[in-house]
């Protein structure tokens, strides 16, 4: 696809120059381009015999003597080995020589032709997520096209009788479901395509005929229902599907009944706790890598950073956790994690201002300000 | 806007939850509901008189002597205080009563109506950013659509005789404009809309007819032709436009041209210098944290974190530098920052796999391996 659609795609294959880059030998500075053996006996001048302006190649080969003006960028003329800046020159009164002070090296700020890179090198790796950076290396390298994954097209299931739309006010029992808007929200940040597909009620029927319009997707993402309880339609359907469910409950806290599946389809199914928190953490340590692999990126899994404790944490039971924080950087430039006034996992009012997970190896004692805990980092700090 | 299209914006008003969050006393856990004074004198049987599923209102108030099975998230019948859970009961032969071997206390494994929020109160302040945590609680507290700012329009505008497209092979004097690529790129992952005006010829009226082009857009960006050379057109383009010059010329290496003007269209112009590092540092340090002002959120500025130095840096000038860098956590959680080969801000190649740029301050000694230092870190660490 052309380069400008490819932002945040990744790589099929890799991109190589064209060209020598810098396409020719370049002057880095505003200032005169000479021989460096006729400025070696400085003070010295030297006749000023042309401009040379970036965009335009020089007409005129340089002879022993003479200099010409040269604008960063601009290309060398042939002959000249050197470029002595503008400041470190005198022009004469009749605007025809100039005088050096001082000598300089061959090669004095130039950039040589091929410095960077060679003609067919190759400058960005297949499996490469193109971001802006990678976008002006590509644009840099001529590749105006470029072959890429497609987009995984991840589908989003929420479960139970409970959930009602956002824009209706709960009546009795039911809750708005909030985790359809999370999870679509989740895969648009990461630049997959999102398929919602609703709701599915507390019916093994539905439930299955649900799941099933999600298996045109790559992967499904579904929360609620997984858990063992009788109301728990999620695994009984996907085994009725043909699920090879390879792990079912885990011991992460929030996040225990998840449950990671692979279908007939070739669809990657990860069924989440209904609790946001739960659904949230699930898909960043879980998902967000699925999806990356996917696309060719491998190895891209959550990576901890250590971090000093603001405020006190309790200690942890039998299974790892994960907890909302907020990490800053102090004036010092260490970083601080303050664990977010949550109320469990139902609680998605303390994720707002969360930037980090503040993760906790099982049967970890309290903790207070000043000691040093382990966080991931997400997207946005 | 609905909520739905207004991922990544900034709220202009603040979002309160129209109702008490829960909005119904709840269950922690599978399990059954009993009345806490019922199993103070455990062990105790209680007789088991209904089940309660997530969805469903209980019909029933729960009188002393009863207990019903309730399923995580599923309201508390009337009568009830407390939860205990599946796996500390045990169903009697006939599957009629219930025994308890312990006492819990009021409120055990409950989650109280309203002890997230009450009705009215405030979840997300003006000036938030719908990132998909925010979307979450926004969803949760009913906000289906939402007051956002606008997105800034943002121009961007390369300039210089030397640019061709990147379809292009350079001849002689030319090279590709990945500049151009670069902006549009930056712009669209912070979400702001690019308006892309191509290239400015090196003539003095070809420049100011396209910068009169960008005072349409919110903020405009130009790159090169900002220095004060004979054919750095901008800075005059500019001031026959009535700009306010406020900055030109900053102590900052790559950008020490760098220019910021306002002008009578209340466009905000930055003028970056045309090498791809000074384009790509300048965007970071200035445009980025204005566009976010634009949208409401101030105070956003880089703030450098401690790492220690992988590889050697030599001594810096008299400017404070940034340097393209790659920071990785070792196991142990510890920031390592590594200095990427480059040779200068004429080269794009080196930013390929950058997530940081180290910040020196000016006449930093020489450094090496181990030793701390100040990191910028990019978007996608």
């Amino acid at each position: 696809m052309p380069l400008r659609e490819a932002l945040f795609r990744t790589l099929v294959e890799p991109v190589s120059c064209d060209v020598d880059y810098p396409p020719f030998d370049r002057s880095v500075m505003d200032g005169y381009a000479v021989r460096a053996a006729d400025v070696a006996s400085a003070p010295v001048q030297l006749k000023l015999v042309g401009r040379i302006a970036a965009g335009a190649m020089p007409q005129k080969k340089l002879s022993s003597g003479q200099t010409m003006q040269i604008n960063t960028g601009a290309p060398l003329p042939a002959g000249a080995d050197a470029v002595v800046r503008l400041e470190d020159t005198q022009l004469s009164s009749d605007a025809t020589h100039l005088m050096f002070q001082q000598s300089v090296p061959p090669g004095h700020f130039i950039t040589r032709r091929g410095t960077y890179v060679s003609a067919g090198q190759t400058v960005l790796a297949a499996g490469t997520r193109l971001t802006p950076l990678e976008i002006a290396v590509a644009a840099t390298a001529g590749a105006a096209s470029v072959t890429v994954y497609r987009q995984p097209r991840v589908a989003v299931l929420a479960t139970g009788d409970e959930l009602i739309d956002i824009d209706q006010t709960p009546r009795g029992a039911e809750i708005r479901n909030s985790n359809q808007y999370l999870l679509e929200a989740l895969i648009r940040g990461t630049h997959a395509e999102p398929l919602v597909l609703g709701v599915a009620r507390d019916h093994p029927e539905t439930t299955r005929t649900k799941i099933a319009e999600g298996l045109e997707a790559d992967v499904l993402c579904i929360t609620g229902g997984v858990s063992v309880g009788e109301f728990d339609f999620v695994p009984k359907a996907l085994a009725a599907l043909g699920a090879c469910v390879h792990i079912h409950k885990m011991m992460i806290k929030p996040g225990r009944p998840t449950l990671f599946a692979t279908m007939p389809s070739g669809t990657l199914v990860f069924a989440l706790p209904g609790n946001p928190v739960s659904a949230f953490v699930g898909f960043e340590l879980f998902v967000r890598p699925s999806l990356a692999a996917l696309e060719g990126r491998c190895g891209i899994v959550p990576r901890p950073v250590g971090a000093k404790l603001r405020g006190a944490l309790s200690a942890s039971a039998d299974r790892r956790s994960y907890w909302p924080a907020r990490v800053q950087a102090d004036p010092d430039g260490d970083l601080h994690a303050e664990a977010l006034a949550w109320h469990g996992s139902g609680d998605p009012f303390g994720l707002a201002t969360a930037n980090a997970m503040i993760m906790r190896p099982p049967n970890s004692p309290a903790a207070t300000t000043g000691e040093r805990v382990s966080v991931l980092l997400l997207d946005r700090v």
